[in-house]
């Protein structure tokens, strides 16, 4: 009977972790369609062979580098070993957090657009999933928790809260970004005369398909962060929810019926709830996801139009800003006084959410300064006016049409 | 060990129901993504933005007032008292539902495609959502059930059956989208000098993934119905395959190999198993899906060329009718006689389906009257014309290839 | 206390199984994507249609013939008989073998692609997945499995192991489609007095929506294969994983960034995983995927150049060969030397994955020679060339555009 119970626990909480692992994973074909469309289309083959490579390669140093520095372990046994009497439980906790890790380059691969190199982006993708992103990580969720914990409790905050990663994951991807997309410079007829000239998206239907796979997916990002099947929370579903549907009805209103915010604005709603998902109420979820979806599309465009900064999906406003506002968000409306279920402190969200920017900016500059010096980030004019996809993959996303 | 094995009930029963809850959340993606394949190419943006406002708004006032009105409980208690001691199962149970009502737009939305306008259409589905579902919702699923079981027993019937939302929510939104299709009348083009002119669907390929979409999710519109684990039936989840399979099988033959009638035949055999799929046998679920797709075969073609009715996706009957079908059907097929699990009667069956249509005809004709009245419901015909994504929404599906 | 432990196990087991389902049902939405966009676009629709016929057709024969013949066990009992006391346990098990039985029609489809006719090769897939495919299976998994035990014994070999269908799924489907293939002969103008002359693909976004659809749902087939909740393995699903990403990168670098490879590259690591995704380690699954994706870049070429094979999406050598490599790797990999955890032999591995080859191709030429004799397998002349779309379906995958 007592062996039932435990076979069934082990199982179930693999099971729960299996799931939301794969849900994340699938939300990266989500990045791939929301990039996909809003880039134009001589730059599609190049966004899909970005986001997959990249995920690739973020499995094998996250596999070798980045799991064991941010969690302590490594999975240098053999099979037998690694499954262990938890039947594995481990191997899918590694396979859950490396769908959080990949994300940071899936983040950045929608600010850089159009006009990057292929290996160099690469490159600064793996440095960031192998040391960057685990080194932060260890600091919130892993070996090294305790020694942040203890720097706030000196402050007399209460331990920085991150549920589900508005900041290890959302702002870190997003300060990354700004960097690159610096560095970069904008694309080809972005300005011309220091004067802003849209380039328009490619294809509302697949920019929409990437919303809808990314919005689905986050139940899983967000509910399985609690890793135990026994941890679940549904108030962590309803947030959620709450925050997308905020961030839709923001951006309808705030984006004047535009497609492109409307269907960030859901994921503008999802980022903001992340980090408080677990404690604050489903009515200041919907304000939180809502307030979240004015900063992407006020922030889009001062970012764009005032700033003259050419991150082509937003991703700087999108996961860097709202992410740091759904941290610190967390410390207001996880209060009591907001029906929140306390337990958070203004100070510490804070404190951390600016941390992870100063740690990101830091980051950004001297690795992706450090690969521009050595490796050039940008395509040639002409590979750029040709196109990435021509310049880089030798073919187009739609061979039969261009060869009629 | 009690207290390990009452975590694991409670955690196993959110985490079922929540994974129900964002399958058929995905299934919204797919009422748009069908909807975006059939409609014309300048009304593609207005489909995904309907869908995914539609969405939202049905959130918050389900939350606020629909979840309520059907099942007596209400969420504004602080995040603490919502999660209680079953992890949150409460408010898990209300994604899941939502998941249901927020189909009832998404349903017109497909009848009323190309001509409506944006905000009056929004308001009648807040108003569905928030008064006329629940309202019904409460007498089949929720508080006030025992009232109309009492009056079918009086008539000597078994409590009404409908499992999984054949009659609760199909039939409901395609009987109240047919008012709606009657008041706004015909597209441009559709019907020239009393004759129908077919007007071509835009993207087959999209209008497929909206289908598969609809159909994997459906198991989780089905099969989650059961809304604990416990009560879980691997009986409804090959009911509702078969059905489907039945559903395709039946359109391939009846619709001469036509893909559009292929992928709704899928959704056709689906609605007619709801209401039915725990209670008949596997083979009986096979014609009653084959049944409703006849119905949306030769319905659509009778309302589209002979009733002269511009239903776009043709809703009215694939919902409407074959949800009714769905109803009566589980009170034949379910008869231990055709080797269902009985429980069911004939007659119950069939009051309750037609109570339905009475009351969706009810609904739609005054609601939708009201506000063609106080607002208007149609597009101008310059607006028309140019197609609602640039009327309404300022942008077209494919702004690249537009500009050059 | 010992009634919802009961209880509780159940559920779970009919979930686990039921999510496996759904998950690989899900993914002949990819196979159909991933033919879709391979194909050229007057051959959409007729992917599409094959998909879903074949599917519906496969339903109906292995729940009547395939899964009986299998596992020795028919449904033909009421519906209460058949949900038992277990919750109706084995029709989800039903469901989910049904949806590997039905790849091997979704494998074939994308071979044959362009040129065949429609019901011949629907009857062919019934062939198969109610005679063919069975057979082979109760051999494997099913009634009949002592029976090879006991040869492999006597030759001092350990039971042929196939966790998730290596051999028994992929190497069967693609074996069965080289007769095929074969026998159609090749596509017009594919070559030129003898000269190959590539058809470019049609549309990149959806081959890879196709891959990415396939790849997700890929957890479903190799997880889920443990088909019981406490005997789920996290080592399963980080192996499938590892595997991807070596067929991934070792595509990329070989097929030279070319996107069709780098995608079909993450199925071809998938495929060669299966049979020992439970037993070897993933450092070792990484490169039994990364030599499986060289099978694909290289083994495409030389069939498609120097065989002058119109293979279209190249299932001979994805599913075949490498199902094939897959049964023969788990031999080698998955013996303690090299991390694995053992129980299996060489001899044995080789021997399974050999017969299943001869046994294919045996009933692949017969069933096709007969096929071809009394119905003829290949459209005319004037029917290719206007496309299957028109020919077969009498509209084209954008008949709004056509339109114009």
């Amino acid at each position: 009977m007592e062996a039932t119970v435990n076979g069934l626990l082990n199982g179930s909480n693999v099971l729960f972790l299996m799931l939301g692992a794969v849900m994340v994973f699938a939300m990266h074909a989500g990045f791939a369609f929301l990039e996909v469309g809003t880039v134009t289309t001589k730059s599609q083959v190049n966004a899909f062979s970005k986001i997959l490579t990249d995920w690739a390669v973020s499995t094998v140093i996250y596999f070798l580098i980045g799991y064991p520095l941010a969690y302590g372990t490594h999975f240098l046994h053999p099979a037998g070993a690694l499954l262990g009497n938890s039947q594995g439980f481990e191997l899918v906790r590694f396979f859950f957090l490396l769908c959080f890790a990949a994300c940071i380059p899936a983040i950045i691969s929608g600010g850089i657009a159009e006009r990057a190199r292929f290996y160099p982006q690469v490159l600064a993708g793996a440095l960031f999933v192998g040391l960057t992103y685990p080194l932060f990580e260890s600091l919130i969720w892993g070996q090294h928790s305790q020694w942040l914990q203890s720097m706030f409790e000196r402050l007399g905050g209460a331990q920085f809260h991150d549920f589900a990663g508005s900041v290890v994951v959302h702002s870190m991807g997003g300060w990354l970004a700004l960097p690159a997309v610096l560095f970069l410079g904008a694309r080809q007829g972005r300005y011309v005369h220091g004067r802003s000239q849209a380039i328009p998206v490619s294809n509302i239907p697949f920019l929409a398909l990437g919303s809808w796979i990314l919005a689905v997916g986050w139940f899983g990002f967000n509910v399985m962060s609690a890793q135990q099947v026994t941890g679940i929370s549904g108030l962590v579903a309803v947030n959620s929810l709450m925050a997308l549907v905020g961030g839709v009805l923001f951006a309808l209103v705030a984006g004047r019926n535009d497609p492109g915010f409307l269907h960030n604005g859901a994921l503008a709603g999802l980022i903001a709830i992340c980090a408080g998902s677990d404690i604050v109420h489903p009515l200041a979820a919907f304000f939180m996801g809502g307030f979240g979806s004015l900063i992407f599309v006020y922030g889009f465009k001062w970012e764009q139009e005032k700033l003259k900064i050419d991150d082509v999906l937003g991703v700087w406003p999108l996961h860097g800003v709202i992410g740091t506002w759904g941290g610190i968000a967390a410390g207001i409306f996880g209060q009591p006084l907001f029906g929140g279920m306390g337990g958070v402190t203004f100070i510490s969200q804070l404190g951390g959410s600016l941390l992870a920017v100063a740690y990101a900016l830091l980051n950004g500059f001297v690795i992706y300064g450090i690969i521009r010096k050595v490796f050039g980030m940008r395509l040639t004019a002409e590979q750029e006016f040709s196109g990435p996809d021509l310049a880089i993959h030798s073919i187009n996303a739609y061979p039969e049409e261009r060869v009629k």
